[in-house]
């Protein structure tokens, strides 16, 4: 709890938020009832009032009811009750991806801190482990002086590689450090390993919809794009897959396997299976992003495709941007085969990563304390998205539909067709509240009534409101459908 | 003084390099008297002893003669009777650049720690200013804990653009901060740079020799690589520019007009004038490296060929990697008209730069010392340049050539035409003596027998043994043609 002290939403709060998440889980369903407050407040060690703002809380958000007499009994909460995205087939032609006209100002309005960051996937800086990480990169230093004085050449920090095939067993996974190349965060991994096994020209699949930084990442290579249709229970058609694998002679296949940017799934582990060996048959590369893996919301970590893979033709990725620190820029790549080729690329690209950075992570994941600190992350993060969700789900003109996502930070909205996001995204950014807007999630110009909302920063009044102003845009959008 | 104090050369040592600093500049010519020793402890503070030691150490390098009853004097250093290398006009023809295959092994090692590195292009660690630095580092990690928990996106930190602003005039340029572009070091600004300006299968006008990782990089982004004639006085030869430019559709040149690697020219104003003024007649970019350009041995910075960009076709870029760390991993990139879809590229390949460094630089360069820094850094490699030149002199075969840098501390070896420098580097690999062979610096296999000799370690008797051994491996070479 040290690391976080200064950041720990007060304790009525965490009591709450822990409760949603047995709800998320299914630990708590609809008809249970919840301890009384005496046995709650003896539970956690806190005052009766706390615990009494506890369920007052859940309460308001709809998760529990009151019954007289009887105590407090968990509901369908409101957000439950709130259909999810239905499912859109993507246009299957592989398409050129067009410099998106809109990426530069998406950057200026994320930079721009005047903003409510619903837009950008960030999360609020004091969720980091700032502290801790800041103590462990004083030692460092003073033990060190010319920690940053060599290049640290691919395949990178032999201390931080070891650090990482040592967790490699929690997906699944058993690395030796020697498969292991360190690169500067995710997308600089997805760079290498598409420009590893495709050329320009080259027709990549990918998920549709799917993160806007891999489908601008492939075009920005030349490469055409052609999206699979993707759903939540199964993630992308096989069939379908096999299908563009078959008629476009695809060469290399592009997924998010866990905690999907934007919509949230996380893939049953027979999916997996099915997609490597599919894509394996056919002697297809894939490559898995694993950027949120760790952000999935339960409790044992998800397993990768990785490992289901006996070839060496899966690629795994993913960063510590999203779990310790942004700012680090510190990723990682195990490019089975193309291993060799990866790392001349990145030599090529950016010589080497952060030393300093490399060896901080390197000693945080050894001195332990790691998994503890995802947990309260974790929680955190869920308790965010509730709280989006809930709130969405109050201001929201009906025929909205909202993810349910099962790891991650990212809420996936579509609304009724008449609403054009791309101008509700203007709209927005005219009151200052940055959002993403569907259409960059595809090559072929879908989600046209589809948003993606970030959840990572602490909830509070201002994200309310934020929510409440959108939702007013919204239904001025249907009301008159000239915005 | 201060910051440098725990790795500052012994004194005498110092005062014998300025005097050769001195001898390179021309300040003291063939045949100038040196101050009497009495003079000399006067005006540099130091004993008599002292002083006889540095005018000893001079005299044993052939730099002072002592003339009985008269004093020391100047005389033409031994290893400035060395030729140096010839120039060689390299096939003009486009090439795509296949994969070096020697990469891997050069990379390999140049991370074993085992190898004497006069391969690779590295300083000494204990050469940066480490300790000032780190101070700079603890004093921002106290005052902004959260200095990494946010993305700096493009074009990266403000404080860190507006300090290179404001040290463009040395350059004779004359940026805003918003001109520039943060990057992760030099080599990921040339790669943003060829996106920005060219495609697979475009043709790419360089200098011949040239620096392999730009040749690599730009033949791992499909590029092809036209070699125009380039040498030491005048750089590239422009009329055969023009003609490759009509003949083969140039679509961006790349050059290093400063403290060239590895010729280690410095390119006369008037030839970067007369660059600047070819290239946009034809409306062709010049990308212009100038990463060396602050270690030019000489007192007033050189200005960059941008200084003379009318049409912003010129993108310049350079880093702080052989300047004040290698581990920041912290370029910056000028990219004029192409300014937006540079910024865009660098979002798509690695998101931000590492946030922590970035705040480092800037308070580094804010708070002065720079200057006196980089004089005091400059003195020692010119310093280590001569030593190697010197043992080289001593050492090597009749009909070795050793250029004379103008800046950086790289040497361009030839040797007579018997001897093969691919050989010879892995008979000093046998050795564990890293060097680098000519051919990797050519897209036409030129250059077979040149090698690259690093001068960025501070001078030791290993190194001294190294080049003696390097020395005897050539011998045996030029005898027996076998090696």
């Amino acid at each position: 709890m040290a690391t976080a002290a200064r950041t720990e939403s007060p304790l009525y709060l965490q009591i709450a938020e822990s409760m949603t998440q047995q709800v998320a889980r299914g630990a708590l369903r609809p008809g249970d009832r919840v301890p009384s407050l005496r046995r709650l407040s003896r539970q956690r060690r806190v005052s009766m009032s706390t615990a009494l703002q506890a369920y007052l809380w859940l309460e308001s958000r709809g998760y529990l009811e009151a019954r007289p007499q009887s105590g407090f009994y968990v509901r369908t909460p409101f957000s439950a009750l709130i259909p999810e995205p239905q499912f859109e087939a993507p246009k299957t032609q592989p398409k050129a991806v067009t410099a998106n006209a809109i990426m530069a100002e998406l950057m200026e309005s994320a930079n721009n801190p005047a903003n409510i960051p619903l837009g950008a996937g960030c999360a609020s800086p004091e969720l980091y482990p700032n502290r801790r990480l800041n103590l462990i990169l004083r030692r460092i230093v003073r033990r060190e002086p010319e920690h940053s004085a060599r290049y640290d050449f691919p395949p990178g920090l032999e201390a931080l590689r070891r650090q990482i095939a040592r967790r490699s067993p929690d997906m699944g996974c058993n690395f030796s450090p020697r498969d292991i190349a360190v690169t500067c965060g995710a997308l600089e991994a997805l760079n290498l390993s598409l420009r590893a096994v495709a050329k320009p020209g080259d027709v990549i699949a990918m998920e549709g919809p799917t993160y806007f930084g891999i489908l601008e990442s492939a075009a920005s290579l030349g490469m055409r794009v052609i999206e699979i249709p993707t759903n939540p229970q199964c993630g992308m058609d096989l069939n379908q897959l096999e299908a563009a694998i078959r008629k476009h002679r695809v060469k290399a296949c592009v997924v998010m396997t866990n905690s999907h940017n934007p919509l949230g799934y996380v893939l049953p582990d027979q999916y997996k299976k099915a997609l490597v060996d599919l894509t394996a048959r056919w002697n297809v590369p894939l490559i898995e992003d694993d950027v949120y893996g760790d952000l999935a919301h339960q409790d044992l970590r998800p397993r990768t495709a990785k490992a289901f893979d006996r070839n060496g033709l899966v690629i795994l990725y993913s960063s510590f941007s999203k779990i310790l620190s942004p700012g680090y820029r510190i990723g990682w790549v195990v490019a089975g085969r193309f291993r060799e080729e990866v790392e001349r690329l990145k030599l090529l690209t950016s010589v080497a990563s952060p030393s300093l950075q490399q060896r901080v992570i390197a000693e945080f994941l050894e001195t332990g304390g790691y998994d503890r600190y995802l947990k309260r992350l974790r929680t955190r993060l869920v308790g965010q998205v509730e709280s989006v969700r809930h709130a969405m789900a109050k201001y929201f003109p009906q025929g909205t539909r909202i993810s349910r996502p099962a790891g991650g930070y990212m809420l996936w909205i579509e609304f009724p067709p008449q609403i054009n996001a791309l101008k509700l995204y203007r709209a927005a950014l005219a009151e200052n509240i940055s959002i993403l807007p569907g259409t960059i999630f595809s090559a072929t110009g879908q989600y046209k009534n589809h948003i993606r909302i970030n959840c990572g920063h602490v909830w509070s009044e201002i994200y309310d409101r934020a929510l409440l102003t959108l939702a007013r845009l919204c239904e001025k959008a249907q009301a008159s459908r000239l915005v």
